[in-house]
């Protein structure tokens, strides 16, 4: 079957930024210049336009961009995205035959000596093509009398028959051409494709998290929201500004969990805080220990005074003692003998903890539930959350929830706490995470650290995941840190934050836990496998930390946070760039500005034992300089500066020094 | 807003096959076992399971087989295409419940003695499974019998209570359960995917373009189509199994070409075959010095005899003389001055050529008198056509007009004469070319060929585009040919037809120039830059051949073809790979057969002056060999053999000798 209009020519495909094409949205942040690049072409030798069509998703009227060529029919386009939440944008695209025609004239005035042109003709042809723009311009009234006026003067110019060598069309007549494109046989891209617009913090955060019964001055008391208030400054002092707390709702009784895990509890043991849910409510409620809403309030209003978010863990899930098992029975299995099915991964058994059936024949009922216990916090004041266990619970849920949020808050970031494949973790992401928790952990070779990276922080990956790093979570310590030799354990700890403060723009760490240099595991290492699990884990039991030790590397951490807030290159991930070292310990990489008005190159020893030294071979295109440069490399941890020149310089780091962060000038 | 229903929780991504995300079909051959892979995954731990439904376009009912897992969330399923035309498929997943149970009880079973397991209430919950799995399996009495009888064989060993450590599912059982998957929450890819398939000869052939004027034994004579069908078992004894013919039609008298392409000819000049139409008629008349409709008749017949397909040359342009000219102004472009535009590209003119008008008020007559050129020839037994510069017609066009002719004639392939930029020739064969032109002609260096080859013989390119390589043409006659020295001529023409033949499963050659190494350009090279006419070209004159020159390469030729013929191998691109030498002049690629029966390592000298030699680095695991292998390599052309081992062997060329086309096989 023949098309309605069968005189559209242009071809457009391959368009970019497109996640699934255009299934999800692609993620940008306010004021990105946003560009667009797309293929576009035609048949034959005529000139093609083109131009952006974008709108905010709350908005009709379709703004307007023209495209620029670039090569092989390639093009590019952009805009600034200044308004947060859902844009769309397509591409029209048609024959420019004013433009082919004055590129053809110029050819005819060139060639006039070497064979006979018709120049007047031509210029009778030009003349045409200028009343058809002033019948498009009809409209726009002295506009149309210019172009009737530059037809006329055309037909004059033939008449004349003259011997003529410059082009008579000038660049005015041609932007007032450019005006009123012929339409008429344009092509629109078939369908809009979403882009969605987050605030700053979902590209650049740097995340603290701390249980808050642990909080507490005062050893063996348990910690409160107030206690946590008191904490800010210090918090954010250190450059942090997203605080992030595990549950802080009522916590279950049945089948409570004991310290280190233990099945048996002691009676006053405080549980898990994940076990969700007791008389006192449940996923909008605060544990009594805690405080009240009011604390919670005082808290976040102090977090916001500090310009930190705070950051609600949400794990849907239900102790047996949670509100919703008895209110709303639908919403969970039920066994062959009555009970409601725990979670269980067999032979593994959770008792404390019920999941919620997304296959209920009430699962709108639930959806809405879940989207409430969003709304809830939102109200208060929350704008960031940590989802707990996304993964398990249905993507489509996902999807529809947070959409259902970024309708009235567009502003609020969901970061998915997803450890599986990665499928699942980018489908996550697709779907309207944020960010997200990544592999880093378990990336400690140079090579690993290469390819993740690469895949992370590049097309198409970039366009919808953003990574956020982290070294440590009370989930998973990880067998590196492990280690009874301070020196060894504190380089390994130094090395971990640097990788992760200047790899990736989003990071965090499990305080203070951290900068602590806490290793101790449940389990000691048995055989080749060790448990990721702390020894007497703040999961289950209150800890008092010694912030005043002197070991603690809170100020190197604190330095990170400095020249990350100092440095724009590490606000962003799309301009990493790994750089050659033939040494399998040392690990190289920059990121620029997109101006190169800040460039950082960073040199990590990976080796918490030995010094380590070699030749750094740096692609000197990606920091913006010629192949005979001097520059002055300052590092940024120490103050020193060095002067190197070209592309080969050498380094060397002990484990103590751990690395060079560079800032680049030129001399 | 909430989806219909949230409880379909798998996601299908990444669907292969797959040209712009559904919207051209990839190509197959009949025949062929079609693999189709996606991501298939959804959220937890449950089991996916997941088929292919696929159909034939004149059908609506689809066919189901099942997908198998790879590893990490792809999944592949295979299907035979058993009818040439347009095929769709469309992927169905869901989450697979008794599966899960299943594996989970196995994990129960062996975990007892670790930990108490409930055994019988796990046996209940199967039982349960099964009621559901005979509930939808009703409409089979016998079946749901089986499946009611196995639940209760459940309950009852649950009722008994007793030791058990092997699970009572049986493997009858597990098919028997397939049989009736709960489809009730099972999501389906939101579109159908289409395929093309084509008949054997769109993935490997071999064309032969002669002109048919100068075909005749008669020095002088205007050749006919009587003597091209007495040509045709000579062809065929050489191998080919496609006869191209450039344009058979009435030729017009106004601004004809002279010899050379002079503008001012010769009374009795032939003119150009591809200025179409005169008052004989146009593209659907034949000229009669060529002969008649009958003659054409009785060639196409002649030809399907040796099973050889011709091919016609469709180049939908009008000499003025042509009848459309006047029978459809509409069809054309008109200037100011009254007289319709002749082809040119300023400044250049082509004043016995007149394009046809893609913008066209009578498109649609347009279109339709152009479909009307195929139908008449397709009448008359043509399968086969080469479409003179596709990309100067609207890309729309063809997109409905190749799928019109293939609507009733699915075997029709469409060759593209397209030289021009990547994106304009991949559109044409995603709108429907069965094969392309290529740069091969211009690839003469080793970094170029293996750049090129990887690009066109690998996906996404290769599931839409099939390249048909040409050493020459009417059109080009590349510089490397233009050579004086016999010897070195005849190396570089026998070395660009082995590159043609071992490279791409399509290739052809414009004879008898290519086997008489016609090297003769219409101008010589002035500066860096050459003519790619040929002098005297047949194009614009009769040309009188002398097949019996000792020099003719027909024999090689001849001997080329019939190892294409007896190796599979080289029936194919998709299994293409380069190998390493350490040599500039030396290229070595390899073609095996899927089941790697057939393999064959072609090594060829690119410099024809000197002889070259070098260390072959063989990737034994693209030839199926371990790393200790001891295998035979015969050359085809020689019938020398040699006994090679391991990865490193030892290769010499000279200029005479050009290549190695080694079959490999194991001792």
């Amino acid at each position: 079957m023949k098309p309605t209009e069968g005189r559209k020519r242009i071809v457009i495909e391959e368009i970019q930024p497109s996640v699934n094409d255009g299934r999800y949205p692609a993620k940008r942040i306010l004021g990105d210049l946003i560009e667009i690049t797309a293929a576009i072409f035609g048949d034959g030798h005529d000139h093609v336009a083109a131009r952006l069509l974008y709108r905010h998703a709350s908005q009709r009227k379709t703004q307007a961009t023209p495209f620029a060529a670039l090569t092989n029919d390639l093009w590019s386009a952009t805009f600034t995205a200044d308004r947060l939440g859902l844009w769309y944008f397509t591409i029209e695209a048609w024959i420019d035959h004013f433009d082919t025609w004055t590129h053809d004239l110029a050819k005819r005035l060139a060639a006039q000596t070497d064979s006979a042109q018709d120049i007047p003709l031509a210029l009778r042809i030009g003349a045409n093509h200028l009343d058809a723009v002033a019948l498009r311009a009809k409209a726009k009234s002295a506009d149309a009398r210019k172009l009737t006026a530059a037809a006329a003067d055309l037909r004059r110019l033939a008449d004349q028959n003259l011997a003529l060598y410059d082009s008579p069309i000038t660049t005015d007549l041609i932007a007032l051409v450019a005006k009123y494109p012929d339409l008429g046989f344009a092509t629109k891209y078939s369908t809009e494709l979403p882009l969605w617009i987050d605030r700053e913090r979902a590209r650049f955060s740097s995340w603290y998290e701390l249980f808050p019964r642990s909080s507490s001055l005062n050893p063996g008391h348990h910690g409160t929201l107030r206690d946590v208030a008191a904490r800010v400054p210090e918090i954010s002092a250190m450059g942090f500004d997203v605080l992030y707390m595990p549950p802080i709702h009522p916590i279950g009784t049945a089948f409570r969990k004991g310290r280190n895990n233990s099945t048996t509890p002691e009676p006053n043991d405080v549980g898990s805080p994940w076990a969700i849910g007791a008389p006192e409510g449940g996923h909008t409620a605060i544990l009594p220990a805690l405080g009240t809403l009011a604390d919670f309030d005082a808290l976040v209003h102090t977090a916001q005074s500090h310009n930190i978010d705070i950051a609600l863990d949400i794990a849907f899930q239900c102790s047996p003692d949670h509100p919703w098992v008895a209110a709303h029975p639908a919403w969970f299995s039920h066994r062959p003998d009555g009970t409601i099915q725990y979670a269980e991964n067999p032979p593994k058994k959770y008792q404390d903890i019920y999941p919620l059936n997304f296959e209920s024949s009430d699962w709108r009922g639930l959806w809405d539930a879940l989207f409430g216990v969003f709304k809830f916090w939102i109200d208060r004041g929350v704008r960031v959350f940590r989802v707990d266990n996304p993964h398990t619970k249905a993507l489509p849920f996902w999807e529809w929830c947070i959409a259902e949020v970024h309708k009235t808050t567009p502003d609020a970031l969901f970061l998915a706490e997803a450890f599986t494949r990665p499928h699942v973790m980018y489908s996550l992401a697709k779907g309207g995470f944020s960010q997200s928790y990544t592999y880093f952990t378990w990336r400690n070779t140079k090579a690993d650290l290469i390819e993740y990276f690469e895949e992370i922080c590049n097309p198409p990956v970039s366009d919808f995941f953003r990574p956020n790093v982290w070294p440590n979570t009370p989930d998973i310590l990880h067998a590196q840190f492990q280690i009874d030799d301070l020196a060894q354990r504190r380089s390994i700890f130094q090395q971990r934050v640097i990788l992760a403060t200047t790899l990736s723009s989003n990071y965090g760490i499990y305080g203070p836990a951290y900068e602590l240099l806490e290793g101790r595991p449940a389990k000691p290492a048995a055989g080749k496998t060790s448990s990721e699990e702390y020894l007497d884990s703040e999961k289950y039991q209150l800890r008092h930390w010694n912030r005043d030790d002197p070991n603690s590397i809170a100020p190197l951490i604190t330095q990170l946070n400095r020249i990350r807030h100092e440095n724009p290159a590490v606000q962003r991930n799309e301009n990493l760039h790994f750089h050659t070292i033939a040494n399998d310990n040392l690990l190289v990489y920059s990121k620029s500005s997109s101006d190169y008005t800040n460039i950082i190159l960073t040199v990590v020893n990976l080796d918490p034992i030995n010094p380590q030294s070699g030749i750094v071979d740096l692609a000197l295109d990606k920091l913006n300089l010629p192949w005979d440069a001097t520059f002055i490399v300052e590092d940024l941890l120490t103050g020193a500066s060095y002067t190197w020149s070209g592309q080969y310089n050498y380094v060397a780091l002990t484990p103590a020094t751990t690395a060079h962060i560079f800032r680049i000038t030129r001399t």
